[in-house]
């Protein structure tokens, strides 16, 4: 069985693991103060351009959300996100374990516009009896999105002005970020998201590493006593040098965009048979991931061999899939993936 | 620079990382749900000695005893625990963030009896008002304490009983679990903790693994749910399999009890140098910590070689500090900290 | 200037503050355990037919549904509510302070279905990854709901038969339970409510009392220790008292369904002149709250003599808007409302 | 029976009944922003002196309590008080229930000194893993204590110097605040505590009104969005002009005090005779609490006919209580206390 529902099914780049071996016997210091986390601090703050960044690791997503979050908010303020958005959908309530209210917006292809956030903050402004209700304080968005779509520099700008407008914090949850960064059409930097935003975070979970988010904050608002609220919530690991460490190795000759480049090229070798063979998509995108509406027979075909994720039923005789490439994408495997897919959807279609 | 202050300041036994050397082109499912994680779950039950018991896999020990504490309580319950407890000190009030309040008692050698916590149950039963104040429900305490102290058979059983008697919880933190069980002196058992409490943890961090805490839930209403609450607490590892692994090589022929040994071992040689010097001990104990109250002139020549931490100032010449032995420790570290130790203490005591 | 724009603009009934001057010499026992409170329970268990119920008696609304949710959830927990409940939309995030997220459903007119409730337990438990979204428990609906709407007795009863199916807690927001329980076309009395929800309550405030929300709980699982969650909110009046005299008077003699009946015949007024210049509604309803569509130029006729709420826009010209009456609307004011209206309209339209 | 065992176990002074008869059929804004709570916010700005206060009126003292603490931190902050003061012992865990850890602190007579906090700031400061702990941000004392002992002016003002050295904010809880402001000793004034503190509160319940506590804040970073986290925490009373309205009658004559004096007044009668009779006493104050040791015969004569509440054991022959008096206590009731108690003292001493 060939694993594409998710793209986290490996442990790690071999020069991960090549790296923690020769640091094995080491002695290291405990909880992120030691030499390879300071190092990737460094090369982190160098590739975003800015000296002045904080930046903590932290072992997950979910964890890295909802610690941010609570960072930023005051127990009455809230945090707008897309409907879809992790945070929403798929954290168990985190967020709102941390006490707040998640403002879910209706979203297209899993973006939303500045425009909604603007009529959202008249609405609550203008309400005489705003207090009644929660105050929104931060905007979470994705990039890419949990639909593999991607902002572009001037929706996110625009995202951005109106956040700054409004005194409100812009969240940008990057557990797939490399994948955006090297996606076809996409035109923000790095550098542009230290910039744009008052904290994102650079995922390694789903890009080569074993685990680990970078969470990057500009905003020396919520950098201020952040450590604390890490430890708070238990997302302090002991060994920290172990998220540093993974960090150096993806940053310091440019593995972690090689990583997503890769990913994207097998999912562009996916989208063009899937696009040859005239197949609908459910959402087009240009990251990691692909959201083909293919036949029930098709999808028979597929799945002794290969494992996607059910999105939604289409209609009687079509369900929209979700496959992921990752960085540990086999080639061969895409193929074989392709052969069948093209054979399949001419049969059947 | 030789490393004694804190058993966690090297990454994980070697057999460990070649494990995951071995597994790390394969592909798995994600979320604690593969195949090794099921085969570290069967071998910790097997050790337990019972096949009834629910085993999950989390990354470090605030996060586990947050996740433990907030499944089992009602808003209003607060949990009991010696006023050294790691929960109560040294976890940012991590506990406290879900809500419930922690209940200091005073405690002996870091150890807390069945005495003590009828007398609490017995006050609050009888209080009037006792709804005006938060209901004890948890008894948390830690095997070995956070000063290297054991619990024996009995003084553990009565616990036990007491909080049977009275419909409470009993939680045993196991961070440092494995010099316990291998301590001189020790009569417990891993099969008796799955008897005599509710919910135990085996902790990997600080005994040879790079992280991971073994949950051990013996009573069906903690275990109900409980991966909804490591989810939610952002303690759900994507890509579990790595707490897995490390748990079969630490169970799987013993490592874990020969590394807790290993350590007992070269801190029994420091104690050992110690006694034979006179040196008057903070704490006496049987485990990888050891509490000697020193002379100033002897922590001052130890302290370019070797590191350790203060606990407290004595009287204006000494000070009692702590050194931590470790899986890892080597025995040619511990001798050269014994010959300065035997020359220093000779001069200056 | 008459008020219109919402229920709870006067003091109280005459004969509640008299009771209250009647015992302002006495001593009483504090917190709820007074003479008058537990006749104000029997008198309410008497009314619903049952002998084992607990009744509490807390102040105000928002402060009732946050005590009963976070009583009865754990922490993974969810609450159903319409998205227009009470609880999503006014309560300032009181919900999620407690660690809830609030799951919304589409409705109508202020209304869900059991067929709702259903879809959402059916998708939930078929999720293999259930565990990564919250598990809803509890049902909130309000009765009337915020549009003034009722629920039928076998919409309550299917609702109901749902939560049991699902082991879910059925909880009726009742801040205007009177206004429903008099309400033509209703069929639901509060023996039914006592049988049918696991939880609900008389709302005081909104009908006839200074202040005052009378917490029915049927499901022992949720009563137990209702009162440590009670002092836990801040939610326990030291003079507990206050709040037994104002449901003693109110339920002693019939009072309480007198003043709902009042109100809702004051609405009928009202509602009459609207539909005798056909006057369209944003939703029909038969309690104490009137939804109509006006044209603008009679809003402005209006403006000047008498207080609504603006509820939306729906054209060029017109906005609907909400009238409420209550216990202590005068009918000379209706009548006078109604005079105007009905010259505006008739001008206007 | 004659309650002497709280000093909340009457209604309200007749004056704010009348005045809520007079005001019954007038129709009022809801939530606070009435007249009557503007008029009470004026009254008690000019009292302490100042136009800057924000002022709000919340119902009762934990209600209060947990608003304000929770309004003031965030998540890693906590709050230090005396062991023995109302959030550490009677509170149900409203605090923690908030997140925040109470840190209490060893006091004598229920009070702290500015030494001890600055000690705990120090060592706080000081500790390089600081982070593993929370961050003590607010320091919380009760005037009077728990105890009915005051702080001196040059107590609170030292008090006030190191929080503000140390970025703390000084909250006094004033539950019985009349009873401190007129005690014999007394050197605070309203305008001091203004002046000296970020945020107080004056209680209502305890001295005079129905219900009803003024918090006034003279920090601008806490009284931010304060009205949000008043209605999140369930506390906007819908009718808020029922709180004004006492206040109003309380501070616009001076009979806050008038009815502090007498409460004291009677006090000092109990303490006459207690004294006459060479009565130990627990705890010496000058406030409307009275702590005696008391011979068990003393007490067995006394508890058929006055309430009064169990403090301690003191040894196998002698308890000792708490008696209270309050603005309704009636002097008759005193002298018949006063006339057994020294009948039986002498009898039993």
């Amino acid at each position: 069985m060939i694993l594409f529902h998710n793209d986290y099914n490996q442990t790690c780049h071999p020069r991960i693991l090549n790296r923690m071996l020769q640091i094995n016997n080491q002695q290291m210091d405990g909880y992120g103060v030691d030499a390879c986390s300071e190092h990737a601090r460094a090369l982190i703050c160098k590739i975003c351009g800015r000296q002045d960044l904080a930046v903590h690791f932290l072992v997950g997503g979910t964890q890295t959300n909802l610690t941010v979050i609570d960072a930023a908010l005051r127990p009455h303020q809230a945090v707008l996100c897309p409907v879809y958005g992790h945070i929403n959908t798929h954290e168990t309530g985190a967020v709102e374990a941390t006490g707040h209210k998640v403002l879910p917006l209706e979203c297209c292809s899993g973006k939303i516009s500045a425009e909604q956030i603007e009529a959202v903050m008249c609405a609550h402004n203008q309400d005489p009896n705003r207090e009644h209700t929660v105050q929104p304080k931060m905007v979470y968005i994705s990039n890419p999105t949990e639909f593999g779509t991607i902002y572009t520099y001037n929706e996110l700008e625009a995202i951005s002005k109106i956040c700054k407008k409004y005194g409100m914090y812009l969240f940008v949850d990057g557990a797939r970020l490399g994948y955006a960064l090297e996606a076809s059409g996409n035109d923000i930097t790095l550098s542009d998201l230290a910039e744009l935003t008052d904290v994102f975070y650079i995922g390694g979970t789903k890009v080569g590493a074993m685990f680990g988010e970078a969470v990057v904050i500009s905003n020396p608002a919520l950098a201020l006593d952040f450590r604390y609220l890490i430890k708070q919530h238990g997302a302090m690991l002991a060994k920290g040098w172990l998220l540093g460490v993974q960090f150096e190795v993806l940053f310091e000759d440019g593995l972690y965009m090689e990583l997503s480049r890769h990913a994207n090229k097998m999912a562009d070798k996916i989208r063009s048979v899937l696009s040859r063979c005239n197949c609908p998509m459910l959402i087009e995108g240009t990251t990691n991931q692909i959201f083909p509406i293919l036949p029930d027979p098709v999808l028979n075909d597929l799945k002794d061999h290969f494992t996607f994720s059910e999105q939604e039923r289409i209609d009687e005789e079509h369900r929209a899939v979700r496959f992921c490439t990752s960085w540990s994408t086999e080639e061969k495997d895409v193929d074989e993936l392709c052969a069948i897919l093209d054979i399949s959807l001419k049969e059947h279609q």
